[in-house]
């Protein structure tokens, strides 16, 4: 569920753009008209908002934004602002450049998104970057991590709820073969993981759970530290249970010494039309503290304010 | 280029299948005006067809077909009436089942079609079989023949004309240095092939033969009988140079001792909406022979009379 609110009346496109232009216009600039504006938007609807902006003025209102805001704030207008799909391909191509742990993001993409909207990501990749997201991925990774990594980007996943239960048996016995062989980047493993539907893979993980006496994820624990085995566990529990990892994406990066704000720039702008309703339910499970409050406490300014518009009081 | 001819003024659906209903009416089958409707339709023309019979005569064309008629003439015609991505689809769960040499067909599939007609396929695939196609060819596929047939099939390749001169020297070094090395499983090797769009693989491949001298294939000509070197001189064939690979399909088909009928009616079925025209040009080009000459010679009957009616007259 999202927790996105659109008015019931929304103001018209042309409407919305004139009010924006007067946020930018003069010296200063007025921050919470654009918040007031954007955040209660949908995609669809933030669509229109690009075209007549570009349409009006003859400028990109993604430059704009980019010109009249800073840092945080900046990039979470910008990002929010983009379609879903074109947000995901440039966070995706943006990763594909980082040195390190670029590949993160990269497998959150992967096992997050429904069949249909990877699909999209990648028509948006082609159309941006001129060449495919698998190549860029496949080029930047190496070794076990690209064995994982880039047949999770290309499979496309069938999406049916059809299971079929002896099936489900014999591949919960390969899982446990290969994990009790220590055999993690066995291929029939990784085959598993990158190609089956997300509900026969639960009905697969269920039954290894009722069958060998413990959750994969514990199973997969054998050595913590390992980079590898902790891309396995994000993808086992993202695939499987994606508002309990997005939950644990926001915990980290909220608790850090200092709020990491690419996490949660980027959770809440990805999530906040799609679960981030339920993705708030975990969180204050988990941490007895609702996520309005407690971003109210770790972060300030427009930036608060715009996170706090999307993710929506826990009071309201 | 095309083969298939549609006349200038098309019969209504409707008239279509009254002509299709008579055919079958009575105790013989007019397999005459099944042809000559049939061949002289297009994809869209088909459908529209397929979905006209159902609506007024509550059966199933495809079903009707398939009681009217027989063995290589009934494959052949089913085969034809069905809508592109369902045909490879059909074609590709078909592949999954056999127990051997199923991936030529696969491999023709993942490398021949456009990045868009691979997805429709993967669509058509969800929708028949309530899985996804690289579940199954992960399943029944094992070693490097998997290594190679999944990326090749899940990958969602670019298809601009853009293309990045320095990457395709370095990999085209890359490749030189695997295959003099015999490492032909390589997991670089593999990922050039499956992830580069056609237009890059080709900048590298003739970077490749400019630079050492020899075409990729002349040297995975290795050991003549090594099936994983087929495979890979195949791939790089067909994402290459499609037609001259179909050409070669054709060629062994019809000079077998008795006609492989498989072969033939595949190639005409899914080609004839495409490129068979250019197909042709190679088969002349190579046989001295015309394809509609060759079939004449080597099939007989219905089946004849249908697969020339695809192919067009040479002298035409």
């Amino acid at each position: 569920m999202a927790s996105c609110r659109v008015p019931d009346v929304v103001p018209s496109p042309v409407e919305d753009v004139e009010q924006l232009r007067k946020a930018f216009a003069g010296w200063g600039t007025n921050e919470g008209l654009i918040i007031s504006i954007l955040t209660h938007r949908n995609a669809a609807q933030r669509k229109l908002i690009q075209q007549t902006y570009a349409e009006t003025y003859g400028e990109d209102l993604l430059k704009s934004l980019d010109k009249e805001l800073s840092s945080d704030f900046e990039r979470a207008v910008v990002l929010w602002t983009l379609a879903p799909a074109e947000r995901d391909a440039f966070l995706a191509n943006e990763s594909t450049k980082l040195l390190t742990k670029n590949y993160w993001i990269l497998l959150e993409i992967a096992t997050t998104r429904s069949s249909h909207d990877l699909y999209q990501v990648k028509l948006a990749y082609h159309a941006r970057y001129k060449k495919s997201l698998e190549e860029d991925v496949a080029y930047h990774t190496s070794g076990d991590v690209r064995k994982l990594l880039v047949p999770l980007l290309s499979t496309f996943r069938y999406e049916g709820d059809d299971i079929n239960v002896p099936l489900s048996k014999k591949e919960a016995k390969i899982l446990h073969e290969k994990i009790s062989d220590k055999a993690y980047n066995d291929e029939e493993l990784i085959r598993i993981l990158t190609t089956r539907s997300k509900a026969q893979l639960n009905a697969t993980l269920n039954q290894y759970n009722n069958e060998f006496g413990n959750a994969i994820n514990k199973d997969l624990k054998a050595d913590k530290d390992d980079e590898f085995l902790k891309l396995l566990r994000q993808t086992i529990k993202s695939l499987t249970f994606p508002e309990k990892y997005f939950e644990k994406v926001l915990r980290l990066g909220i608790n850090k010494l200092g709020t990491e704000e690419g996490a949660l720039t980027r959770v809440i702008t990805t999530r906040a039309e799609v679960d981030l309703q339920r993705i708030k339910e975990e969180y204050y499970r988990r941490n007895s503290v609702h996520l309005d409050h407690a971003i109210v406490k770790d972060t300030s300014g427009d930036y608060e304010k715009f996170l706090v518009e999307l993710v929506g009081h826990a009071d309201a």
